[in-house]
């Protein structure tokens, strides 16, 4: 491979010159070999962060950091594969009820997931709710489970795109987190390696999304559907409101039985819809043309669920923890509860120990905040508008501070936005 | 003092935010000490590349820089004292004949000066080629040279302001060295930091020039002048050409020989005119009314260089080290010579063994290119236009392809422009 100084590189990029493949690939190998320092490449993630990377320099970019770890192979499976991706929100569940659901349709669903840091939680902490259940499997096993249950959620090992996962690392402790291309080659790039046949991300946008405006979501949609679609993956993306919180609790243990009460058939309207849309999404990427309603409806969703569950380790009838507290947050005056910010209520669920600040730092299973409303409901003065789950009741004082001035009450029903805002495909 | 988290600095930069005086002050500080991690530091110095400093932020930053060190107190001499510094250009030996020269006029010049890395030669390498002169005083010693001799010519000490040290070092090697800040803060913080009572600068502007065009010099020279008067030192500045070669030579000891002509009374033209033009600006800013024309005519400025350079431990009357081998370029055609770059005849020397790759790396005493031609001068074909000085006669080939279209010849005489420019004060 051709060598180069990384310092030309880094100033090309700073003065607006595009990088070449040959470039790129160097430089990503080369950072991963520990070749290029990390202080070059957080001057080159700052030079890209004002710069950014055109599509060809993106999906070379991407491809680059793919080609540093393994890649997945369900080509043999005897169903299409079909996954899902979401940039983040609070209370946003929806993995639990759809991986099931999805593979009651017959596509098998490869959720290859993370933990969670700062203010939104981690698929994988909420699911090490149910007692028994375990995270870590083999390649094989999750094949032989994809081919069995046809859906699987559990952690990413660390051979796919080892280059992000030292980037990434990298980004966070030198401001260079919030750049476009950046993310969506973080996404993809491990997307692409763990080998989908067909993948539906689900784009935030909002107060509790990491992005924060109609424009950045849109974008970030529109260059992760390109890289897909260049890498042979059916990629489509739904932009969808995150202003508050998705469904009505906040917490692991707390949202596994939340998904559990949808597989039911009852569960909150939004988290029903956001999840059919989803897997409607996903089934007809994969080519087969089931309606999702109808398996949730026969039970079958529930089923897949079970057994999911179980064959992880995880006891589905097992009752899920219990918070040694629970405080009341009431209402201060009667109307109509016309916001709730998704942060502020993420905030205060990560502050009872729902969710980490540090990496090596535990989780609880029983924490989290309930919603006794949602915006649009009536509320009345002293009656209760969030239940506080902890074991730590010291944490309580400064969740209910993170809550102070998340809400407001007014005489009129707010005005109600669509959910799913759009698709880009 | 406050602490802060280093992640919200940068992003507040990066954002275009200012830095408040503690956020800075804390910023070098935690970097000086370690607690600032250098790929930290650097995607700061690159998100300052993007925003800048306003004049607020860099007198702070340049303030905090100097904190680090020591700072040194010339105000018990019974002279004033005065400084120069440019910054940078090829055939610059300017410092050899002015530090004595303004000495001659009764002012003391403290100049603490670095080696050469790059096209560009360092003042300290090329008064090495002087038979037994040191680089290196103990500040007593420094103190004591300004006193008897009036000018003292050393190595700076690690003393002055070490954040500049640690960030220029990683600025060099992450792509982040062009900021008009971060340069303006560099040379001052150790210029402030040094004690001089005044001070002026050569901004070079041109081709050969670290500032290509003369936008970027004068925003250079109007930023370090506002900090060397905050700072109650008297600045002022001098935009200069730097797109031709200063003098007949580039090289260590070829410069000193120049010099020394030029202090005998003789040598070329833009020398003394540069030397005088920046004498006068030092003598003026020290407050003593002398025409150093005077003191270089009646010889008093020769005498106080036998006396500086004997004083380092070296012998004036000893013959310079002469070059293994000589090799002459020719012209190829008749005419004038139109245009001689700068950037060209440095990278020729270095290649030569004039100036060194790497900090460790040694240099010859006797490398160099000595012009046969200055641009307005008619040449003949087949008429020497160089010649190369070298030790290593391997380096010659790769020194005249560093030669190789850096002139042109033409029928007429080019047009020639002063080689001051312009004042900043």
């Amino acid at each position: 491979m051709t060598s180069f100084d990384v310092v030309d590189l880094i100033r090309a990029k700073r003065d607006g010159a595009q990088l070449t493949e040959e470039q790129i690939d160097w430089l990503i190998r080369a950072y991963t070999d520990g070749i290029v320092a990390d202080e070059q490449m957080s001057s080159m993630a700052m030079a890209l962060f004002f710069r950014g990377l055109d599509d060809r320099e993106l999906s070379t970019w991407t491809n680059a950091m793919i080609n540093t770890g393994e890649r997945l192979d369900f080509s043999g499976l005897s169903r299409p594969t079909a996954d899902k991706h979401s940039t983040g929100g609070v209370g946003d569940k929806i993995t639990l009820p759809l991986a099931p659901l999805v593979a009651a349709c017959g596509v098998a669903v490869p959720q290859l997931s993370g933990r969670g840091l700062g203010h939104t939680g981690g698929t994988l902490d909420k699911l090490e709710a149910i007692p028994g259940w375990r995270a870590n499997l083999t390649n094989q096993q999750m094949l032989d489970q994809l081919e069995d249950v046809g859906a699987v959620i559990c952690a990413a090992g660390s051979g796919l795109a080892p280059a992000d996962k030292k980037l990434y690392a990298l980004r966070d402790v030198t401001g260079t987190v919030e750049s476009i291309p950046l993310i969506a080659s973080s996404i993809m790039s491990k997307k692409i390696a763990e080998g989908t046949g067909a993948l539906v991300l689900d784009v935030k946008v909002g107060s509790g999304a990491f992005m924060k405006t109609h424009e950045d979501a849109a974008e970030l949609a529109r260059r992760m559907v390109a890289l897909g679609k260049a890498a042979g993956v059916k990629t489509t993306a739904l932009l969808t409101r995150m202003d508050t919180p998705l469904g009505l609790t906040a917490g692991n243990g707390l949202e596994v039985a939340e998904s559990v009460e949808v597989l039911a058939g009852g569960g909150p309207a939004d988290i029903i819809e956001l999840t059919l849309a989803l897997a409607r999404e996903m089934v007809t990427a994969a080519g087969v043309d089931v309606d999702p309603a109808d398996k949730l409806a026969d039970g079958s969703a529930m089923d897949h669920w079970r057994r999911m569950v179980a064959a992880q380790g995880g006891d589905p009838d097992a009752p899920l923890p219990t918070a040694k507290h629970v405080e009341v947050v009431t209402a201060g005056a009667d109307g109509v509860l016309a916001s709730l910010d998704a942060m502020a209520v993420g905030i205060a669920a990560w502050r009872l120990g729902a969710g980490r600040a540090r990496k090596e730092d535990p989780v609880q299973a029983a924490a989290g905040v309930v919603l006794r409303a949602k915006p649009g409901d009536r509320v009345r003065a002293g009656e209760p508008l969030f239940e506080l789950h902890t074991d730590t009741e010291a944490a309580v004082p400064r969740a209910v501070e993170a809550l102070q001035g998340g809400w407001t009450i007014s005489a009129t029903a707010p005005v109600t936005a669509p959910l799913v805002i759009e698709k880009v495909s």
